[in-house]
């Protein structure tokens, strides 16, 4: 039975890091939110006091009797059974631990425009996210990307690869969600961005060699594939790019 | 051999949720950076190139050769070890899910005192932060606690206990955390927090019940237990709590 992922349709968000790996995967899934009486189906398994395990939040996976919330989580479950993890129990935590730091760096971009509060719109919050935007391209940005690139340079199985991994010598979701917070950083931030991968060459190479993996290339170039927007987590106000 | 927890010495912190497992399950530990020469230990690990896989940040866990940071991952790891998670790969992805809820709801509790850097003092952020607690105060915060609630209360087996878990009929590391954030919560802001627990009498039950078993109530008596503080996640600002 086809995967069921639910988000909302209009963004990528946090639905991309686990349509990435549907995708990379070849997996079959339905885009729920995206089709006729999408938005009911996901509010019922947000809201509906018969649900017994509902999730916090949107993106959620839904496999069978299986209701999955939180994207790591997504991943955890879908890495084994999709191939985009290693066998080793040391290796899927790796691979894991990576994830949530992904997700950690995905949460201060978001907070880059929304550093008050989700329910503000930007302008109403527009002094703290310059300030807050200064704070992350000086120290924060550039923190990640060193970890992210230690991370690869320390991985032995790169020494004779042109692609990179984080873990391993096969593609994992954690190279695919690394892969999609490059894309959103280059086009939310393309000049801090720009300036910070220039001093991550393998963080660099694993987002063009990842973009260009068969099914990954495929996926972008489809109608699949929603463009960035001022509605997403990933935002370009040129104003916090400084 | 003795699990090893890194973690800055002077704070709960995220490394409180690590302990408190450890504590409940009556597990062998050392906390490193609170003894001798155990703060260059810990900088060992998050900093020496000959470390393969660095973590991103404290606390994290050695264990023989498995170094795993991000907490929600290190409890992933001690769960079945220290049996707090039930047996089925579906309940130990709810144990999970709920924890990495947790964990944003933590996030969120620290950008009340910290909305635009860690790397500026309160009082040069303050603006922002008044702003922040006062959305986190009136929506976040009841949100969060009432899906908690919504999880305790249908979780069937908690009809006949009077202290609830959030997943089956056993204590599970997401009950530790959860009276964890609850502990925290009730430090940081009691007013709002108190008015919010009277809403979500099941997560006040849990809390109660939690921090009055056998193990962890010796814990949390004794000086391995460190008082909140106001260099920690859950600060008390009294201008925070409206």
């Amino acid at each position: 039975m086809a995967y069921e992922l639910h988000y909302w349709p209009g963004i990528q968000g946090r639905g991309e890091f686990v349509r990435l790996s549907l995708e990379a995967a070849g997996a079959e899934y339905v885009d729920v939110a995206r089709g006729e009486g999408g938005l009911e189906a996901m509010r019922h398994f947000l809201e509906h006091p018969s649900v017994q395990r509902p999730p916090f939040a949107s993106p959620f996976l839904v496999d069978g009797s299986l209701v999955i919330g939180q994207t790591a989580a997504i991943l955890l479950y879908l890495g084994p059974r999709l191939r985009l993890v290693p066998a080793s129990l040391a290796d899927r935590l790796w691979v894991h631990q990576i994830q949530l730091t992904i997700a950690d760096l995905v949460q201060e971009v978001h907070d880059l425009h929304h550093p008050i509060a989700n329910a503000l719109y930007y302008d109403d919050q527009k002094d703290s996210a310059l300030r807050r935007s200064e704070d992350f391209r000086r120290n924060r940005l550039p923190k990640f990307l060193a970890w992210f690139e230690a991370v690869l340079a320390r991985n032995a199985r790169n020494a004779r690869r042109t692609v990179p991994r984080l873990v391993g010598a096969r593609l994992s979701y954690a190279d695919l969600s690394l892969f999609q917070v490059v894309d959103g950083l280059l086009y939310a931030l393309p000049e801090a961005s720009g300036r910070a991968l220039r001093k991550t060459p393998l963080v660099a190479a694993l987002h063009a060699g990842v973009g260009a993996e068969r099914r990954v290339a495929q996926y972008l170039a489809s109608e699949r594939r929603l463009p960035f927007n001022e509605e997403g987590i990933f935002r370009h106000y040129p104003e916090l790019d400084g």
